[in-house]
Formats: C-alpha cells, structure tokens, sequence
C-alpha cells in the first residue's frame, strides 16, 4: 500500500501546484495525512468531489497521446462513483451522450464510476465493454469479407453470443451497449435502436463533386471512449468513458481509409476518376485529401463541431507554450500528435517530446474482461500506456 | 583503448555471423588477435579492404532513419583512405558524383577518406564542410527574406567568407566545395560551375497542369550526404560521402514545400486556384500531393531514379521480413521511417520499431568543424545519433 501512498502524494502535490496555493500548505499536509491514515486502515482511500474533478483533468492534461489537450481544463466532469444498478448506469451514459453531443457543439465530458477495490482481487464493479458508447458493427459475410467496421468484428460477435439480433446489418449499424457490474455480464442494451435520438450522425458529401454522396458514407458526431481505465492518485476507475471531439482526420484519414477498416479510398479514387493502376499516381494520397476535406465539410455544414489537424496542431502548441510558462515538464507521444496525413505541414512534426507516461494521473490501456478477446494487454512492462 | 577492441570484436562477429563461416572460426579468431595486438601497440588498428567494403554497408543497414535499407548489401565502396592532396580529393568526390548519379540509374556508393587519428587530439585529416555535395545555396535579400534554400544561408555566407563569390544568384545556384585537410581550410572549389556536367538536375513539371512548369522548380538528382561521420567497429571516418536515391518526398514534402525552406506551396496552390484562406480547405494538403506527383513524374520523365514513398515503404517492409528471417534485430526510427505525407496509407505506419542505436558501426551527425557554425552538436548523451 506504500505505493498507492506515494501516487496519492504525487497527484496530491501536482493539484497543489496548479492552485498554487502555497501559503495554505496545512491544508494540504492535513489531507495527505488523512489519505495517509485512510491507506493505512482501510488499504485505500476516497478522492473528494474536487479531487476528482481535478484528477480527470490532470489525467487528460498527462495523456501523451491526445493532441487535444489545451483545452484540459474545460472538462465536465460527472460523478457516478455511487451508482449500482443496470438501469442508473445507462441513465448515467445515455446523459453523458446527449450532454456531450450538446447539439453539435461538443463538450468534453467524463463520467466516473466507482473504483477498483484496490485490497481484493473481486473484479471490477462497473466496466464497459464497448470500445466507445457508439460505434459500428463489424459482420464477417458469407465470401469472407467484412460488412461494417472491422475494428468491430469481434467484440458484434461477442456481442451476439450474448443474445443480440441486430436490426439490421449494414455498413453502419450502430452497435447495443455491453457491461459488467461485479463481473456479471448484462443482456446487450441496444441503445441506439430504442433512442435514436442519442444517434448523431453526419452524412459525408464533397463540397464539391456531387458524386461523392452515392458512396453512402456517414460517421457518428462524439467519440466516447469507454474502454480505459482512468487513474488518479494511484486509484483506479476502471469505467470513466470520456470524449473530445473529433479530428477530422480521425475519420477521414483512419476509420474510413485504413486499409483494415473501412477501406474507401478505391471507391472515392473511382468517383474522382484518379488512375488507380499503380500507387506512385498517388491515387491514394489524393483520394485521402478529397475525404477529409468532405468530412470536415459535411461536419461544418451540420454544425458538429470537429477540428481540422492543422489548426488542432497549433493549438497544441499553444497548450505546450502554456505548459512551458507555467513551468510543467510536457510529455508527449510524437507517433500521435502528429497527423497521419501531411505531417510536415503541422507545427508537431518538428517538436520533440519526452515520452514519459506519467503514472499516478492519466489514462491507461486495461485488458477487456471478455473471454477469449482478442484484444491482448501488452507484454508488461513493454508498453508503458496498459496496465495489466 | 579497451573501449576500441570493445566495439572491432562487436563489429568482426557481426561479420563472421554475416559470412555465416562458422566453421572456419579460426580466421576471425587470428582477426581479432591481431588488432588486439593492433590497438596495444599503435592504439589503433586498420580495416582490411573487405572489413571496409562491409563495414560501410553495416553502417547503412544499422541506420535507423533510412528507409532505403533494403539495398544495403548493394552499395558501392570506393577505398580513398590513402589520399592526402586536395586534387586528388576532389577527383575522387568528382568521381563519386558522375558515379552514383549513373545516367540516371542511380547507384548507392560511399566513398571513404582516412580514419580519424584515434590517439591524439589532432584535426580530421579531411572534412567536408558541404552538407550534401549538390545543394543550392541561400542568400538573403535585402528585404531580409531569403533567396534560395534556407538551409543553406549559415554555410553559403561561410563560403563568402572564405573568398567564394558567387557567379549569379538564383533560387538555384549551386555551392561549391569546401573542405578542410588536417584542419586546414581549402579554398572554396566550384566545382559544379566549372564541370557542369556533373550538375544532373530535374526541372519540376506536372503531368496535367501546365502553368505548373511556370514556377521554374528543379532539383538535383543525387543525395549525397557529406557532413556525418561513418563509424566502423569503433573506427571514425569523418569524411565518408554517400548516396543512395532519392524518396519523392524529400524533394516534394519537406525541401521544397517546408515553410523554412523553399516553401513553394501557396504558389502552387494559386496555380490550381485552391482556396488558400483557411487551412481548413486543406489546400496544403492538396497542394503537397500536387508537388509530389510532379516532382515523380519529372524524374520518371528524365529517367532518373527515384522512388515513391508507397513502394519504399513496402520495400523496408520487405528487409524487415528479411531481417527477421535471418535472425537480426531490426533497430529503426518510427519517426523517420513514416514518411511525411499520407503516413497512415504506408505499411510502416503500423509497425513498431525497437529504437536502439548500434554504436559500433553506424553513421553518425559530428560537430561541423567551421568556428560559430549554428549546427551545434546535440547535447552529449540526448540525441543517440550523434558523436561529440
């Protein structure tokens, strides 16, 4: 328990330091006593109200990865660490989708729910086994080939082995949600199907070539990523889904370009009548730029609120000049700040970045309690973003 | 002295494991013993022709930056260890670069002068000051913008310094040589202004858009990079020129398109008549591929090699497999191996690489020998590809 004191003593002394506070020095000395005391009797203890509220900030502020951190501060934070049954914990994500979305202009927001048990190896009380809280499905079809999300594919079959008849099966069939309270699996809630409210979407059109929209492509508004474990001050909360907003290259540059997800860059090189025959036509890299310019646009033109890499990358830099003044080290991932198309055109590009992960305060990967997932945790102590 | 057999043993047995002549185990055993004796009495020892020819193509395979390492076995290695006078000096280097450019066939080659006296503090026998043995030089105007290629302002007023006056001055004006012989600056040789023929350059057109051509964009078409130190089991060369071809991108994404150096993009977006107000246009984007496929489809029109960063990539991939196969760790830099334009559409993208740094047998960035040079050595023991 040494160890939970000494990461509760970290996060303790970096909330001091952002107040600044220093002349109120036994106001803090009194609390690290009493998580002191706490430790010591209970083999844990409990973060007050603005504990957490600041602990979920810091933990976005230390994400290496996130490159939309500048905006830290500006995070709701909701705190559902008492919440126990099925019905409140969906009362709980549904708000956290309707309140985030907030009609297109987006607000970060996390929802916590209650901690590990630190002193037993009982399993988790509440966890999520979604990805994020939405998300399409993945289906294998009869040829072998995958409609859908393929990033899914697993996690739809899980899915339907715990009951769930999708509606319908198509490209972007909105997934139910899965979860776990101590340990026991929940029948899948779909969600999507009976609010359909809480489903925003944007359909994808070109600003300029008409053609584009008989693609069909749409993508959902938030990304609410609800399968990480949120740490503060050494406690974990193995369920803390938590959004940003998008940018737009996370869509139109991954979700709906890798080759192993949605693969669309034939199909839009064909509408652009680009000479596919052979790579060096750049076919690729000019399809990749006519969809992000169509998802920036069509995001625009629905008022959802999404950055673009260039001027997310600039803020960014912004956020590491106000590190810098405030005299806290920055830490950071370059292999995720920088955006993975026209890198050398974004600020990112030429910086460099200690990549520290800073561990008493952050986000973290955690192995997915379903059995026989294919989302192995990786080899300990080889990535240092999982936990085991 | 323990150090340097330290590192000839570590680069001898990466060389018996390469000959695969176990067997014949007495060979390398009479090898070591003898630069052992070697480096106990003279505090040194001296490559054979064969250790030299593999050495030099070690150093290319453990370059963690080069994407190009496929090739690594098939590298020309011209041995001028023995040349003392700046004639022949720069006969060899004219050699070089009428050899590797190959009538547009371009061969990788590395052309190798003394070894730096390792026992006492005296200057490099020869240095080349030149970054790369073709490069344009930068001017500033009086406006204090600059003319030509930035990158070149520090070392292009040096030469002024040491006499050169340049014949015009152009976006384009080729520097001339500038070495240093045991400390000694020479006279600045311009070499490219007197032996135009081995200035092979590539005037920049595009394959669909015919105003591109007005913008009178060209590039040289051999890399040779002539400033880093090749290290060979612990022995440093400090002036070993080489080359290998170009990737599209270096010339399209980072030298003519970075906004320190030819930053050509808003003139080119202005000849495809892009919206340039916001960046949110993506007019960069669409600009930087522009750039890119002109720049592959002059050198393909002149029939000089050149290679596109989607083939590349799948050739890294390719020495990869090799590598495994054979059983040799592969050290890489994720940074430099994605390349900078359309990263996540490259397999490399996906990969991880293990970033270690193999010292004994590398190449190396050193500390340029000109007084106040602004290219100071990265701090001792932060950068792991530099020597002090």
């Amino acid at each position: 328990m040494q160890d939970l004191y000494i990461q509760a003593e970290a996060f303790i002394s970096s909330m001091q330091q952002f107040e600044g506070n220093q002349s109120n020095s036994d106001k803090w000395k009194q609390r690290l006593d009493s998580i002191k005391k706490s430790i010591e009797e209970t083999g844990t203890y409990s973060h007050t109200l603005e504990e957490l509220s600041f602990g979920a900030k810091l933990a976005w502020r230390n994400s290496n990865r996130c490159i939309g951190r500048h905006f830290w501060r500006q995070l709701d934070v909701f705190d559902c660490r008492a919440l126990k049954t099925k019905e409140a914990i969906m009362d709980a994500l549904e708000n956290h989708v309707a309140f985030s979305f907030n009609k297109g202009a987006i607000k970060s927001a996390v929802t916590i729910f209650a901690p590990k048990n630190q002193t037993s190896k009982t399993p988790d009380p509440i966890r999520i086994l979604n990805h994020q809280l939405i998300r399409y499905a993945g289906f294998k079809k009869e040829d072998g080939t995958i409609l859908g999300d393929p990033h899914s594919l697993h996690f739809t079959q899980e899915l339907e082995k715990h009951g769930w008849v999708p509606p319908n099966k198509n490209a972007f069939t909105p997934l139910p949600w899965l979860i776990q309270i101590n340990g026991e699996t929940q029948e899948p809630y779909p969600v999507l199907e009976e609010k359909p409210h809480l489903l925003t979407e944007v359909q994808i059109e070109h600003p300029e070539n008409e053609a584009f929209k008989t693609l069909g492509l749409k993508w959902y508004s938030t990304p609410i990523l609800s399968d990480m474990v949120l740490m503060i001050g050494g406690i974990h909360y193995p369920c803390a889904p938590f959004n940003g907003w998008y940018m737009g290259t996370e869509i139109g540059a991954r979700n709906l370009a890798d080759e192993d997800r949605y693969n669309y860059l034939p199909q839009i090189a064909k509408i652009f009548q680009l000479d596919t025959k052979n790579n060096r036509s750049l076919w690729r890299d000019r399809a990749i730029i006519e969809l992000n310019r169509a998802v920036l646009y069509s995001f625009d033109r629905d008022k959802v609120k999404i950055g673009d890499h260039h001027a997310i990358t600039r803020q960014f830099e912004k956020f590491c000049e106000n590190e810098t003044n405030s005299k806290c080290p920055i830490t950071g991932d370059w292999s995720w700040l920088v955006p993975p198309i026209s890198a050398s055109q974004t600020p990112t590009f030429s910086q460099e970045f200690d990549p520290t992960v800073v561990q008493h305060t952050n986000f973290f990967y955690q192995a997915s309690p379903l059995e026989g997932n294919n989302q192995a945790p990786a080899p300990k102590g080889k990535c240092p973003y999982h936990i085991s």
